[in-house]
């Protein structure tokens, strides 16, 4: 289908005509989901979004400045339009089902500077059933080579006061507790920053939405390349988004320098009335890029323990000795008197090696086998860490002949203290190294303030050492895990060796902070979570007294929550959390961790509402096997589940991992139960989920 | 000898006693140098010189400031000191001689903030025969570990209002002509920038002075090593001038992250009564570390040829195509349209090499072999060079073959177009790539804005580049010659590998611009050259004609002081910079280039005024063969010469390249005169300098 009702503005005289342009609305629709985009009185474009008859997004407005001045933020002429209609299907590397159909219907919006010669650019819509994305494209054009964007001045209009569930717009670190509040009380000013304070109206995305007539909504972003992340200006009174970018170093508020032909990153707005919908979308990866991977054979969804969560409880240390202020370059590391409390040796190593091993679990992380520890954090130093050189109780080559032994894979480490330079300048290095000694997998970090000094980890430099490392760890055949990067915007199924990221405020928060209310991992799925998977690092069973009491510190969830996790958050990268002897008194519960997939053929959402609950239950990678996982907030609730989704006629024997009789997240969490029963496609169940807690089922066949 | 005097102070409480401390100076001398060094009455330190009876600096406050605001800006107490004396000689791996001395008196003064644990800071001076050295040295001290500079307000206070060789405080270039003024009207306002800005009073090191009496003043920095550029703002009304450290890109006015123990790069002050002691002076060589580079066998100081003048005279381009907006992502090189005017293509290297290998000049520079020149300037873009990708007319492997066989290197060119991140990010694969292909020397190139965005070329964080690029090259036994790079400070004596810079206005500038004027490199090695060699690119013979005649481009020279350069700026990486073609019909005058060694083991300099005259003389490594070289300004000049430099007893044949009659600059600058006589040590001969002229002389062994 082309579109073309506008070529009748063409003949007019090339002069700004906004009356003209303004009566002409180009518009694109797929089953619910309707766009308008006009040119305003003003000559500015603006779009607008309905579902069925319910506004989304009113008229919001469309362009950007750039530093040399003569960018897209005064009037513009419209020099064309056209439509495509897009129904194809394809199959990720791994996922959450196994074909992804990939519909919309595209509108191509051309523009120009109302001059004759002036510049032109692109929007590109293209409306799916369960929403909108779009995004700006620079064709190629004699007046546009080079050009630094300022501000992207794209809004996101909201017809009413919705329900948001919202964080700072911290530019250095996602990793705070979601406020659920109407978009008139969003204000950041009583929330501690983790990073860098955020001006009180300034939130980030995903965003999710609620409106009181029962729309969910929620604004993104998909395949940030090249490009800052966009964060949220609210105004609390009109209820109108407007786009803000990271800006750069340099002072001057430049915010991305691209060349054209070049294109920005898709704004996504998801829309449904129903809310599991929104978790099914496949919008974001839809507009991401095919994968760049030809062959990707060696990659491998995993599950994983690790020299990690001892840490995290201070049990342990990362670094080998207590000698601070040390220096990388000229420090002896075997001089160093060791702490006593280095976790990262062999010996122990080998315990949880030894511990995978006997659970089918193939992969074992070792944070702090490098040296660099001792001040590796805050003080915003440039030479930290080399990513070669392992303490002297760190036995490379005997680990990695054990482990192989074992049918395990060490997982590399490379936490960065965000001195981004000094890991661009060592990672070819590096590599080689993991290469050298049979590593396949990666971890990075990127704690504290990044060099070069005065970026930030959501801008476009940023954003683009991020997808360097995908490229980089995909060319050496590593897969990659990084926390503290920007959210994730699905470039996954570009980058399938990019099985995950943290970017979030995971598990770990229960550790060392006042931790994650209940609630917590019912609202990741809606947000976080809609950019790609997380590794949220589920699987605590020591819930309370792994800290001093004065602390009053636990994770907040029951026991079988936990196991719930592992379906409800979807990763191909999925960690047992604990440690290994605190998983010995509940092996039965630890069955399910051990069972359950990380990779699979189909999901299916059936109970979800963002704050509240979360069940989704999902097929194994070809294999008749289904994982249901089911959490609540901190209402204890009933979860009446039908079981249609089983293959019909087939019998199957249920697991089912549930709150125990008295179990509560805050009281008596380790409370659960284990029961076994054969059910079909035709059979009911019913959960009792606890107050913060959960429930695990799996279906086996019954030959 | 040990210098206790000031014990008595230290059983005084310790609390601050300005008064008796300002009563007790602290000095060292060494021959005619003096200095002193005092706590003034408001507790801040203070040092002065003096050459004989003449001050040099009036007392001239020490002390800097830390972004946390406890640094050493107020007052301090005197905690002791010592001194020590040294002598000692060392052999540099190549160099203007054979043997040095370091010769000086060490004074070290301990001081702290007033409190009893306050933080403490040494100053430590060496005080040399011909100048002084001083650094701030922060030992380790468990109340300062990781701090960052603010400011250092370091004085160099004059006595007088001396004349002043200077160049505007650009932290981004140095590719200045220099202004001859007072201090007192030091103005770099109507000079156009190169790259940023300057402010009116700032100007840059190596500042050359000279005051009414005849002292020869020159002021710099030795070892520059994780610490910015140190600038001079001068006060015009006081002719004081004081440190102004380059910013990083973080816009708070920070200057340089560091980690005790540590300390600041010297601040040199070399002083005489003779200009040319102040050539002679071996102060900041000494004042660097040791070579760190064990066997140092592979490094050969060299001269060279190359596919260069050619483009800066616009006969050629670095581009193999015009296609404009190019990225280097992505674009199939082999099907662009070659533009015809590529210079670096197998056939036309190969006539420099037969050049090269017939003249015994080892070395072929080659620019422009590589993708990404078609928009590699001026765009601020990231990912212009990958530095191992030739254009599709250069044939990497037939060009080393055909080099190997006549003897020739061929040197690699690595422009980075200042995007130093992405230069970092693929060294490792560049020196790969040169040791897969047998280079043995890379020349650097940092034109345009320094990526990381916000960072300068003279800042911290470059200054660590230049250095780590110095080492990693070292590692990988490579040979680095770097342009637009932060002025020398002498580190070539830690990193032989280091053979020169440019850093500096070139000879280049004759090409493309109004030039140099005859006096330029008359004050060139009492300015830049201080610091260390430069790759000034001598030997243009074509001095006029190159260029269109409108534009009035010549270099501003006559061809024999083009070869009197090779002696009198002295480099161990020397370029005979003109094309092939416009040598054949001088071969005559040729054959000094080719004699002339690049490395020395004795250096005499006859007479030397800067702004005016310099002649010098340096006997070969290993052999009984000097040469000479002497340049005047604009104004023809007689140079008389002795030649008691000469073995005794030995006969010489002299060659000597003089101007021709009716020689100068402007008029006829290509007229020379070749003669030869036999001469002894008790010969005398005089030379006639045309107006911006100059003779070269070999002498050598008649057996």
């Amino acid at each position: 289908m082309k579109r073309n009702i506008l070529l009748a503005l063409l003949v007019l005289p090339a002069t700004y005509r906004a009356q003209a342009q303004a009566a002409a609305p180009l518009t694109a629709h797929l089953d619910k989901v309707s766009l308008t985009v006009t040119l305003g009185p003003d000559g500015r474009p603006a779009y607008a979004v309905s579902y069925g008859p319910k506004t989304v997004l009113k008229p919001s407005r469309l362009g950007m400045s750039f530093a040399d001045g003569k960018g897209f933020d005064g009037p513009l002429v419209l020099a064309g339009s056209e439509t495509k209609d897009v129904d194809e299907t394809w199959q990720p590397v791994w996922g959450e089902v196994k074909d992804i159909r990939n519909h919309y219907q595209q509108l191509t919006v051309h523009l120009r500077q109302p001059a004759a010669d002036g510049r032109k650019l692109d929007v590109v819509f293209r409306v799916f059933a369960d929403g909108v994305g779009f995004r700006y494209e620079f064709p190629r054009q004699s007046g546009l080579q080079y050009f630094t964007v300022q501000d992207e001045f794209t809004e996101f209009n909201l017809p009413a006061n919705h329900k948001a569930f919202w964080i700072p717009g911290d530019y250095d670190s996602n990793e705070y507790a979601y406020t659920t509040s109407r978009v008139s009380e969003v204000n950041t000013t009583p929330i501690k920053a983790i990073q860098l304070k955020a001006p009180a109206n300034r939130i980030q995305t995903p965003l999710m939405l609620k409106s009181d007539d029962g729309l969910y909504v929620n604004i993104h972003e998909a395949a940030l390349v090249n490009y800052p992340a966009m964060f949220l200006n609210v105004d609390t009174k009109t209820f109108g988004l407007s786009s803000q970018l990271v800006p750069d170093a340099t002072g001057t508020g430049a915010k991305a320098y691209l060349q054209a032909p070049e294109h920005t990153p898709w704004r996504t707005i998801v829309v449904s009335d129903k809310a599991p919908e929104v978790l099914a979308s496949k919008l974001i990866l839809n507009l991401n890029e095919p994968s760049k991977i030809a062959d990707p054979s060696w990659i491998k969804p995993q599950k994983f323990v690790g020299v990690w969560w001892e840490m995290q409880v201070s049990r342990g240390s990362w670094n080998y000795a207590d000698t601070f202020n040390i220096k990388l370059a000229g420090t002896d590391w075997s001089k160093l008197k060791p702490n006593g409390r280095h976790m990262a040796n062999t010996a122990h190593v080998k315990e949880y090696i030894d511990f995978a091993a006997a659970h089918h679990i193939t992969g074992v992380l070792v944070e702090g086998w490098n040296v660099g520890w001792e001040d590796w954090a805050n003080n915003w130093k440039e030479e930290v860490f080399d990513f070669v050189t392992p303490y002297p109780d760190f036995d490379v080559d005997e680990l990695q002949r054990y482990a192989a032994s074992k049918g395990v894979n060490i997982i590399m480490h490379h936490e960065t203290s965000s001195s981004v330079t000094n890991y661009e300048r060592r990672q070819d290095a590096a590599y080689r190294f993991m290469k050298q000694h049979g590593y396949t997998s990666v971890k990075t970090g990127y704690v504290g303030r990044i060099i070069p000094r005065g970026e930030h980890h959501d801008g476009q430099w940023m954003a683009n050492h991020y997808v360097r490392t995908a490229q980089k760890t995909a060319d050496n055949q590593i897969m990659v895990d990084m926390h503290e990067a920007v959210r994730p915007t699905g470039l996954h199924r570009t980058y399938p060796n990019w099985l995950a990221c943290e970017s979030a405020r995971g598990n770990e928060f229960n550790a060392f902070s006042e931790g994650n209310m209940p609630e917590h991992e019912t609202i990741l799925p809606f947000t976080r979570m809609m950019g790609g998977p997380m590794d949220y690092t589920p699987g605590i069973f020591k819930i309370q007294g792994f800290a001093d009491a004065k602390l009053k510190r636990q994770v907040h969830t029951t026991l079988a929550k936990q196991l719930a996790l592992y379906v409800t958050m979807y990763s191909p990268l999925q960690m047992a959390a604990d440690l290994p002897e605190n998983y010995q008194p509940h092996l039965d519960a630890f069955k399910f961790i051990e069972d359950v997939p990380v990779d699979w053929d189909d999901t299916r959402i059936l109970a979800a509402e963002p704050g509240d609950y979360l069940t989704t239950v999902r097929k194994a990678k070809g294999r008749d096997e289904w994982y249901l996982g089911s959490i609540t907030d901190e209402n204890a609730r009933q979860q009446p589940l039908k079981l249609d989704f089983l293959t019909p006629g087939q019998r199957y024997e249920a697991t089912i991992y549930a709150d125990g009789k008295g179990a509560s997240w805050d009281k008596n969490p380790t409370a659960y139960r284990i029961t076994r029963q054969v059910v079909t496609s035709k059979s009911a169940l019913t959960l009792q989920l606890a107050a913060g807690g959960g429930a695990a089922v799996s279906f086996k066949p019954v030959k």
